[in-house]
């Protein structure tokens, strides 16, 4: 088991191994406290982890409930959220209760929202059963539900008391899951890490502890110097941009992973043309995506994706900061207005 | 004018005087900057100011939209906060815009709770047009909505940019609004300010500059303890347990302002039986309260109440922290368990 310790306005601890699942009542009662513990999850976690999860609260003294939602995208709702929050409040949770989210990225960010948020703030942790949250939604403290409107318009900053990865849930994900979540791996290879990025070229199923590990502490040294998200934090966006565009033009069709996989190379690609960036750094980047099965283009023309790369929440007023590889092999944050942005994808 | 500088997450003015309200333009570019402001606002202000205000905004360069809600409490629901999140993003305001609060405490409850978390926080900033407001909910960052089974269950802290309060707008004020609004003024003189309760013994009209900003640097002095509601700032909440449990009670056709007069008589009356606080505490409480044409007393039983007590979102495990008067002429928090309370109020 690895720990990686984040300090934030709370701090915390991500732990990272097999067999987590079982201990989390004994663990959840030492970072949390409380009485009682609502478990979140969704119809396909639920049959594989409920139980086991409950055993361990209950044998670490919580009462428990269970919120069950359907699985994907769509639940990320502000109906569910309301749902959620209804759900508490007949069932009378107080501050001095905690949620327990148990799944993916869906279950994370609206558990975290809902405890964000039921009477201003209760104590919730993230029992992270896939790849990409254990990398990316676990650290961090991003929050959020989607709207009819986009993605992710509405959250908070709001840190966990613990987080737990147990790798042996990874083995019950589908292939293309598990694809999805490589592709953010790959991210953080390409903000600066080529032992990352070699690892990656090797059989990674032995060294998920590792991996894992290496991206959960590159995530919480670049929030640690930006925990509201003003500065560096931007630099977890690189492909995100694009990838969005991506997605929300395949109607949420094109998985999270996959569309994050095409916005890297297509940014890559780009940097290139304009002279920042070496071949050689497209080309890595592009073995591994193909490695994992992940895409290095999209169907879609820049002039479909600008139009909704422009109405993405980072923008500031009219500049959209765009993250781009750059020559020694890390990235960095560049600062467009709509004409620049239009000109370096030209 | 007076101008009362508030420390918190975020530093920002409370200004309170005459005609602010068309100095809003400028003095929100000041404080907030950005390029677009959306005016959230109820059916009540928005034909009396809201063309003032909007003008003003537009004299200080900024493009203006309006978000009009009915009147009242019905307004802090879930689906007006979603309608008003849909309509941000519809019109694509970023995190360099600034939602404008003109209103009460309604209006600035989910204008607040939207801005907190419309792209996890954009700028907002109150124009209070009303005393409850400009004593209450201007100060202290708490937002909020509320669902179905209970006031005010969600929300987040989240402080304003700049709060302004134009004592000019309580002129169009019903009487009893009026009136409401001084319950939660006498509940500072009751927490140990002598010369606000002097002075609200005299004519009030000639001094509603000096009374609010009492009001307002006492609640700043509190809050700055504790902005998150852990401890002093429970004060806060003095009457307000037993008020909350009028309100709902009376299915919240009693109104906030009287609820909490009589929650703070009925406490009082229950501390002087128990010999904590003076007689004449209590008879000075009641010649004010009823100045203002407030009543002292519920129609509620105790056996009504204490079911609602119970679920106060301040709940801490098994333990309730109520507020009584003393016999120094302040308050003190007081933990009680259920049986406790029952007993002190017996």
């Amino acid at each position: 088991m690895k720990t990686i310790e984040v300090r934030a306005s709370r701090n915390y601890s991500v732990l990272v191994g097999e067999g987590l699942l079982a201990e989390a009542g004994e663990r959840i009662r030492a970072a949390a406290g409380g009485v009682r513990a609502c478990i979140v999850t969704d119809d396909n976690v639920e049959p594989l982890y409920a139980k086991k999860v409950e055993d361990s609260l209950q044998g670490a003294g919580y009462q428990t409930i269970r919120f069950i939602i359907p699985h994907g995208e769509a639940s990320k709702s502000p109906e569910s959220y309301i749902s959620l929050l209804r759900y508490l409040a007949m069932n009378r949770l107080t501050r001095t209760d905690v949620l327990v989210a148990l799944g993916g990225g869906v279950v994370g960010d609206l558990t975290g929202f809902a405890a964000a948020t039921y009477l201003r703030g209760i104590p919730f942790v993230q029992l992270a059963t896939t790849v990409l949250a254990a990398v990316d939604s676990s650290v961090g403290g991003k929050t959020a539900i989607d709207l009819p409107e986009g993605k992710n318009l509405v959250g908070a900053f709001y840190q966990p008391h613990l987080v737990l990865c147990d790798t042996t849930t990874f083995a019950t994900l589908p292939k293309q899951t598990v694809q999805d979540g490589f592709a953010e791996i790959i991210k953080y290879g390409m903000l600066g890490n080529p032992e990352l990025l070699e690892m990656l070229q090797t059989d990674v199923r032995e060294r998920m502890e590792e991996i894992i590990s290496i991206c959960v502490q590159m995530k919480r040294d670049i929030v640690a110097e930006d925990e509201f998200d003003h500065g560096k934090r931007q630099l977890l966006n690189f492909g995100h941009t694009v990838g969005h565009a991506i997605e929300a033009l395949s109607g949420y069709q094109t998985s999270h992973g996959r569309a994050v996989a095409a916005g890297m190379c297509i940014v890559t690609q780009a940097a290139v043309r304009r002279g920042l960036c070496k071949e050689e750094t497209l080309a890595l980047l592009r073995e591994i995506c193909k490695k994992f099965e992940l895409p290095q283009t999209s169907a879609y023309t820049f002039s479909q994706m600008y139009a909704i790369m422009t109405t993405d929440k980072k923008r500031a007023g009219n500049r959209i900061h765009l993250i781009v590889p750059n020559d020694s092999g890390n990235c960095e944050i560049r600062a467009m207005d709509i004409e620049e942005l239009k000109s370096f994808f030209a």
